[in-house]
């Protein structure tokens, strides 16, 4: 059976990671979402929320897992024993920082392999920062998240 | 009559950004050179103090205003009724980030559009956070910005 | 009254050219779309060819007129008493191409403006010259040009 | 059991293709090596001569099938059923190609995933082009390609 | 005698950097590795502790001096008379930055010239925030950073 | 006594290449401008023609030497004993074909180092295509190229 890791900080989780998770599906067997927590950064939402996000817009897949670390994504990937990861490619300044982050993984552990695929064009435009923004300044995120993300930032910025 | 926005967060004004309004103004009859305020940064100069900067700088033009906004950029431009905004690029990190704030403002409101111009060759190596650095090291940067910009950096910075 | 070149090879013209040139009516009043003719390449169509699918594409909008030249774009441009261009951004490399191309026309001819618009991500994958591919392999071509250069292309391949 | 192609114009194979091939056959059960012909370009091999090549280079693992197609790799890719290509990506200008075509063959065939891996660092600067021109010009091959590819190089320039 | 200064923030210092001292030290009899202190950002290390390990890593050549300024580098540079710098390229983003970087500081001081070597590939995906990053998290950094830095790392982080 | 190469395809020579020679001069005692010949490619003027447009217009330099090679620059530079090529960067294009180019010259050569300087903003735009294309054209290439090439492309093209 083939698993992969879907990385990512995830705050809060867009439709564009969904479409990630749905294409990575025809290909593995089984999906582990890992929110990589970043210990210099203050998050939008909590590790709690971010993942009951996570886990109420993957409902309809029982294969699909959420977790998070707050290490070396590579430590998690080991302990777990999976090897493959999954992420989406949106424009040459992601390129170059998954370049460097792919080989830098390799590095610390050979085995691991990451895969890219690329963004659908309906979300290239869509990063969380993005979405963090426009709804902060009380613009519409319909179309951008899935609606229990819509629901929460809602509930964090006053929106409609 | 046709009017454009010139957004941008003008911390200070450059001559960069007064060559591209003043090569927009051979194609729109009016401009509104908006200030877009984001509460996340602390900015050198307060929004009084930069728009005092741009006013001055560009008061050879009657048909040019300089307002801002702490909101979205296109609920600004529905408020207003204008549809039309105009960008100088610069570099392929810029037409990234460009394409993006593009693609979204457009899902926010279709009907916003947003003009680039290339930079001119003496201002591809110009951003207001360059000035700002220079000036804060104590570096000459006549040529970089207006007279009025150049005083008041001498003035924060005790420079000559 | 306002008027803008939309400059090209258009060989043949596609989706996201006819998107550019909607976007463009909503600023300007007229637009001439100019085919720039390269003789040290061979093209798939004629320039008769490629006009009448122009015409054909734009029929809807009296205010856009189709032409061609031999000579340099600013040439045709002065003789017609025309200083603006827009064009369509899609990729990184189409960015550095375009800001050489438009300094190269500013410089010889410094009245000129060339105007970036974003592409729609629906045609952000969309080249002629991938049209031409597509079509000469015998794939489907529907959803990436016009319906007249669709039938032209199906003789021309002996498609559908 | 999981197939993927491996597409590509292998004139010839390099050692880049032979790692990309290793790593894929980490992931997938089985690969099928497909050699894309255009027939606009004149090879410096023929197909023949290239999955010869391929063939010899891969023959170590049973599990890896060389082909190749005259039409578009989604017509390809649908007649045998084969879901899922995997290509290396090296530098920016690579990446933008790679999400062109990965995006009209998506079009094409909607079930049709392209997955991408980093090309490994000593393997950056490897393009069969390169091979071409180096061997051309007396310069030596090895380490560029597979031993058999590098007899068959000299044998075509008379090189040591 | 022929000098050049080695500019970076060198926090701490990589082999990458390393491999840019060594090949510089090919072309330049004498080198002086500056250490760009920016008051803004809080270092892992202190300017002293930086300075150190700089000194221990370079201690084979008695033709390189390390040193730091809190100023403008073309400041320090014209102070000492050394008009030359190199530094190493790696990546797109890099390569923006450098050459805004190149041109303010050529508008600064125009005597002053910026010479790029290519990052060897080994060294592509290496940057001191990734090995702050990785050595935070418990990582090995074997193999990134010459030993006396990994052993500093390994007190700072308490690491194997 | 320090020698670097300056090398290229100079069909023709520019003022952009004149640029880089003048600022490598400030850092090499000589200079040798290298012409490399693509026997695939049929340039717009002779070896002899190119060489004589180079010597012309470096004339004033008594340490710059003009010479040309069909084979690899590698193998130039080895029989030359000369280990430092200097080349100009405008774009991100260029920064990649660049690296591959010197990672490639130094597998082939690994004493052998490539140093790039930032082409000056009025020469970004400038590559010898673009003078050929405009001058095919009948454009006006002064400012771009030397006097000594403009007269050769007018008597070439007929221009005035």
């Amino acid at each position: 059976m083939s698993t992969a890791l879907i990385p990512g900080s995830f705050d809060p989780i867009t439709l564009g990671h969904i479409n990630i998770i749905e294409r990575a599906l025809d290909i593995f067997d089984r999906l582990v979402v890992v929110m990589a927590v970043n210990p210099q950064k203050t998050p939008l939402f909590t590790v709690e929320e971010n993942l009951a996000m996570i886990r109420e817009a993957t409902a309809q897949w029982p294969q699909v897992e959420a977790d998070h670390t707050d290490g070396l994504l590579v430590d998690y990937a080991r302990q777990r024993g999976i090897r493959t990861a999954v992420r989406g490619l949106r424009a040459v300044t992601d390129f170059e920082a998954e370049l460097s982050m792919a080989l830098t993984n390799r590095r610390l552990w050979p085995e691991f392999e990451s895969l890219y695929m690329m963004t659908a064009p309906e979300y290239l435009f869509l990063r969380s920062s993005t979405v963090r923004e426009v709804a902060a300044m009380g613009g519409d995120v319909a179309g951008m998240v899935p609606p229990g993300v819509e629901r929460r930032l809602a509930e964090r910025f006053g929106g409609a």
